[in-house]
């Protein structure tokens, strides 16, 4: 067993120490806390020892696009959501597009570090053709999460979905498993539906017409205005904040957020906190091993 | 018959001939075009002597919030849309966060004049409550459409998609014509599913979940962030651009939109354009009369 927030430190301290660093720590770490390891410390594998810094933000800027292709991905996003927080605050809206980003885990820890400077975050992230469009038989988009936060404390909102109707990482452990796949999650090498995991060759959009052309909004975003479309060296990101408190008094945004949420729950509706790490999470033994072997290569590496 | 070309030039210099004046009454009459009376010029029942002019633009800003609850809301959303247009050439990013709109018609003439000028439009409005959240009984938030527009010429792209299963006006037009409902449409006052429009107290999310959560996106930036939720007097709408050109020439995102579309289309996917009012397009006798009984009303109340 570990403490959680030991976890963090040790791997943020691994990480340069930075508040980018601890913010990428975090979002891996919370992963692994939140039962998704797929998301988690696994992105080390892609730390290798002359990975670049993170592009310096050459003063805060309104918009401004990232090639993060020679960068350790998870380092580069927490970068790019620390720097967007002060453009934002500064210029009321702000946007970053990040392009050759590889493995970073969640959008969830990203915007929620903007929710919490008070701004609403909103980010999507494309990513190698998986996902057929509505009606189609070929992949052609990523599974393509939008996310959103906003508000602090109980009322925080924090949405991350998917707009495919499963992840990779869903078909990766139904493969290994041998667990059939759902009705409607995919499709074969001939645009039939299959529910075999290993014969699968695009994934569905989920909700159908809905979540297609919500995975298109976030390829236009993510793929199209960042220029990450096709970057074999990694996929497009776009993060996106505007500070409501530029409002003035005038909106009491606050207590609509918390009027929405109690309608939310009242309707019957299901409120997206979107996971998040309690003080007090810890992390067994199988994670720990893991931790440790990654935090020795680093250290062999040269440490960063 | 009257060429719609014809109709927007009269329904423009009715409502002052000015540029908004020429984009509300575009997107009005293209609502009749597409065989959408409900988004159309119905609009214009709304527009009364004493309709307040748009709050005015006191130079480009970067985020700006409009009371617009005396105003006439299509030509309050075609202002904001041009003030846009400036502010998002000369930061490169910006958002304009409008409340008190009453009927406007369709996002996608808005987010459309965005793309024609080079840039991204995206855009939402949330209305009154008439959709539960998934799992929910409860109606809390509106139809809820999120729209965006990129592009030009055969490669643009327009998005416009209710987050609801159906829109009121299929609901009334439905109870109009005595037509079931399909299933998974809407729910009783009991919360249990019906296909009868008249009993109709609550609309279900489109695609499940996946239609939820976008329509719970768009409540929290068209209603809270805006402060329009709740409000009486008019629905909340947000309307952000960005300018792609702000990149340089790094991106190459014309050439990425076009491969999309390619893709997307290859992939079996139908590539949304979000309707559009051909030059040549007209509409019937039944149309040019409601028109002409609009314009003598207007002029009537002394014109604007």
């Amino acid at each position: 067993m570990i403490a959680a927030a030991d976890a963090v430190t040790r791997l943020s301290t691994a990480l340069g120490g930075s508040p980018a660093a601890k913010l990428a720590a975090s979002a891996l770490i919370e992963a692994e806390a939140l039962g998704l390891p797929r998301f988690g410390i696994a992105m080390l594998d892609e730390l290798t020892a002359d990975a670049a810094p993170v592009p310096a933000d050459e003063g805060p800027q309104a918009i401004r696009w990232l090639d993060c292709s020679s960068c350790f991905a998870p380092l580069a996003v927490a970068t790019a959501t620390l720097d967007l927080t002060g453009a934002a605050q500064q210029f009321g809206i702000a946007a970053v597009f990040l392009r050759g980003i590889r493995g970073f885990g969640r959008l969830a820890p990203f915007v929620r570090h903007l929710a919490d400077a008070g701004l609403v975050g909103l980010a999507g992230a494309e990513g190698p053709p998986f996902v057929a469009p509505h009606g189609g038989t070929q992949p052609v988009i990523g599974t393509n999460p939008l996310a959103i936060a906003m508000g602090q404390g109980t009322e925080r909102v924090v949405i991350d979905v998917a707009s495919s109707s499963a992840t990779m990482a869903d078909i990766r452990t139904a493969r290994a498993t041998g667990t059939p796949l759902l009705d409607g999650t995919a499709l074969d090498g001939e645009g039939r539906p299959t529910r075999i995991a290993a014969e699968v060759a695009a994934l569905l959009p989920r909700g159908g017409q809905i979540g297609s052309l919500l995975g298109l909004v976030v390829e236009l975003m993510a793929g199209v205005a960042s220029g990450g479309r096709g970057d074999p060296k990694g996929r497009g990101v776009f993060i996106l904040a505007f500070d409501p408190a530029a409002a003035g008094e005038r909106i009491d945004w606050q207590a609509k957020l918390a009027g929405l949420k109690n309608d939310w729950t009242a309707g019957g509706g299901h409120w997206p906190r979107g996971g998040g790490l309690p003080v007090e999470a810890a992390l067994d033994a199988e994670f720990a091993q893991r931790l440790d072997a990654h935090l020795t290569r680093m250290t062999a590496q040269g440490g960063r």
